[in-house]
């Protein structure tokens, strides 16, 4: 390259080679991470997530390039658009009637299993770092609560077990959970902002917050059932290629943008998108004979969905975490977070269900834990930091460790219950 | 949002709420634009450019928001693998027996259409730009000579027309014009490096360009013809889903990443990936009876695809082009590329081709003619600018004009010759 093209800046965009190299190698490293897994017995996400753990830790042998896709926000954004599609096909495969049918028993999971871990966590930190203020236990014990459903609704599909009483027992209280994030977060910080200024926590803010994404939650659902066979009625009547596809993917994104901007994950949104969407609604497209819905977003999702876990493995460092001094409020947070979790089985009490695989498929914790975290290292409560570095890393090793444990243990189970 | 929420860095990230939003209407506006332009007569790609022309310039207006969103790395990443991906297809469309077959006329019109343009754009300059240096009219004339593929492709598909000869003859030449557009930037660039320090130019420099990029494209085509076969053959034994769909994107990525660090534009490489698979290397994923190639790359391009297109309306800004002070050279200059493109009918002299819409399908200047553009902004001679401000709007104005003619010409060329 002539000296005088690298100082351009036009020619800084390279037409997307860096871009396609690290797509290649990320789909070439999930591809075989999945087969070595599945050979091992385990669902092929395991294999994606350890093959980005492996990528990443490569740094530690000097070779950085790898732990230096996790800040290529166009990766972040092709592992976002990835993990709202896997939600939008898991939804494509239940309906609202489905959900409403499991919808009490998805509210009693959901509620305790945000409360026996936050118990559980809350206790951890009063036994072994005793002389913290109860600020900290409180948030410790907060960066416990949130499900992440990435994880289990992707072992769900590659077990085929996705339509199963469980399954959306487990999904449906995983998006509660979401709501429940929303406001947990919101009263800690609500608590730790009074304790600092000296006032009173608001209620008003916090309740805000919860009327606003519960009515999110239902206008969508309302709205969009209303809406979506119009929408399709509609749409069907254009001219020119994809329109199914792309309408779906339209009244996706959507539902998905909704839902994160009145604070809720937008995979929430994604997901309560796939539940409205029917095939009667798009009967005029099937009418011509266009393949199914599923059909079309599944070459999508093959290629976006491993991108998303293999970056998740690109972000985990495992230098920093293998150091023993932090080992026993690691070891103590990881039982407290699976445990804490298996309240949720109560929530089955009364049918034939298999009450153990509800608990085990809320145990991953996700990114809400990571931001969780990475607040309370901003946090100070009475100049004390609410969560130190060295806090920071257990916390972590409990989101690595859940979200390696759940693969197999879920396969393990529906195993034994067998087909 | 709690005020502490604003504040931390980690709650930026939204999950990609921002992006889907986008996302959401960029796929509207493309198929609205795509419908109203199939019902003038004209293919989809012509309404999906100038639904991006609209929502760019209503800044206008004061809603800044979509031309903002040409900053949005990750729509143009994106973007970048949807042309990748379009080119990719086009390829599977052809073989290399095919290309083979026009290889000699491809040359004869890549050279043509690059030789004529470069002369009456130096013309223009002479003639408009009189108190310029020759190194000014060298540039001007440089900036007319690359053909952008992705247009005539995704017109030749709209058309289904991608698979006669005069749309190979045009493919093949616009990989060899991109070739040829690297060994003008190097010349160009390396006369007036020489001019600026009094010394000669160099030639081995642009030497080891040439030899650099043409080296790459047969040595692909040779090796991946070999490996090709042998790599499906491997992938086919392993477990896991998405298989065929995600060895074809990997082996097309790198492809396309090899071409970019050999200095080409990474479509190239899209489009040799494509050449180079056939049906018969992923024999074992058919005879499992799994869906053709084609028909699993087509949901993902019928996503991304539009992005790209809708992106390059985007980028238009229509405000600076108004003023008439530049009217006459814009108007000799969008002449210059048109006509100079015209001598590429040559190619199909003594056959039946229709030499016109070779021509054509020549026509539209895309991406390598604002980046020679920008790179002329950046460099003087003697003192004196290469590309001044006003001289940029009128390439970029030729640019938005060849774009957007080509559509509806070779349709029309393409009804006349009836099918």
């Amino acid at each position: 390259m002539l000296p005088f093209l690298d100082a351009a800046a036009p020619a800084a965009h390279d037409g997307g080679a860096q871009l396609v190299l690290a797509l290649a190698i990320i789909l070439a490293a999930a591809k075989l991470g999945g087969d070595l897994s599945e050979r091992l017995g385990q669902p092929a996400v395991l294999g994606e997530l350890l093959a980005g753990v492996l990528l990443g830790n490569l740094d530690l042998a000097g070779l950085g390039w790898f732990r230096g896709l996790t800040a290529n926000t166009t990766l972040v954004g092709l592992a976002d658009v990835g993990v709202v599609l896997l939600l939008f096909e898991v939804g494509l495969e239940s309906t609202i009637h489905d959900m409403r049918q499991v919808g009490w028993r998805s509210l009693i999971v959901a509620v305790l299993g945000v409360i026996t871990p936050w118990i559980l966590g809350y206790g951890v930190g009063v036994l072994l770092l005793p002389n913290h203020s109860p600020y900290v236990y409180l948030f410790l014990g907060a960066t416990l609560t949130a499900t992440s459903v990435g994880i289990t609704a992707r072992v769900l599909r590659d077990l085929g077990r996705s339509q199963t009483p469980e399954a959306r027992i487990i999904l449906g209280a995983a998006v509660i959970d979401d709501v429940l994030g929303l406001v947990i977060l919101a009263v800690v910080g609500n608590l730790i902002l009074a304790a600092n200024s000296g006032t009173e926590a608001s209620l008003g803010a916090v309740s805000l917050l919860v009327v606003k994404a519960v009515g999110f939650l239902f206008g969508a659902l309302w709205l969009g059932t209303l809406v979506s066979p119009r929408l399709f009625g509609l749409t069907a009547r254009l001219r020119g290629s994809s329109l199914l596809l792309v309408t779906a993917l339209v009244f996706c994104f959507l539902l998905a943008a909704g839902a994160g901007l009145m604070g809720l994950a937008p995979i929430v949104g994604a997901y309560a998108a796939g539940l409205i969407l029917e095939r009667v609604h798009y009967q005029s497209f099937s009418d011509r004979g266009e393949q199914h819905l599923e059909e079309l977003v599944r070459p999508i999702s093959g290629f976006l969905v491993p991108i998303f876990f293999v970056m998740m493995g690109l972000r985990v460092e495992l230098a920093g975490m293998l150091d023993g001094s932090q080992l026993g409020l690691a070891m103590a947070l990881i039982v407290a977070a699976i445990l804490g979790k298996q309240a949720c089985a109560l929530g089955g009490l009364g049918t034939t269900l298999d009450k153990l695989s509800i608990g085990i498929g809320m145990i991953p914790r996700g990114e809400v834990g990571l931001i969780f975290a990475s607040l309370g290292l901003t946090m100070m409560v009475h100049g004390e930091r609410i969560v130190d570095p060295a806090m920071y890393s257990t916390i972590v090793l409990m989101v690595l460790v859940t979200t390696v444990l759940t693969p197999p243990a879920l396969k393990w189970r529906f195993g034994r219950q067998s087909v």
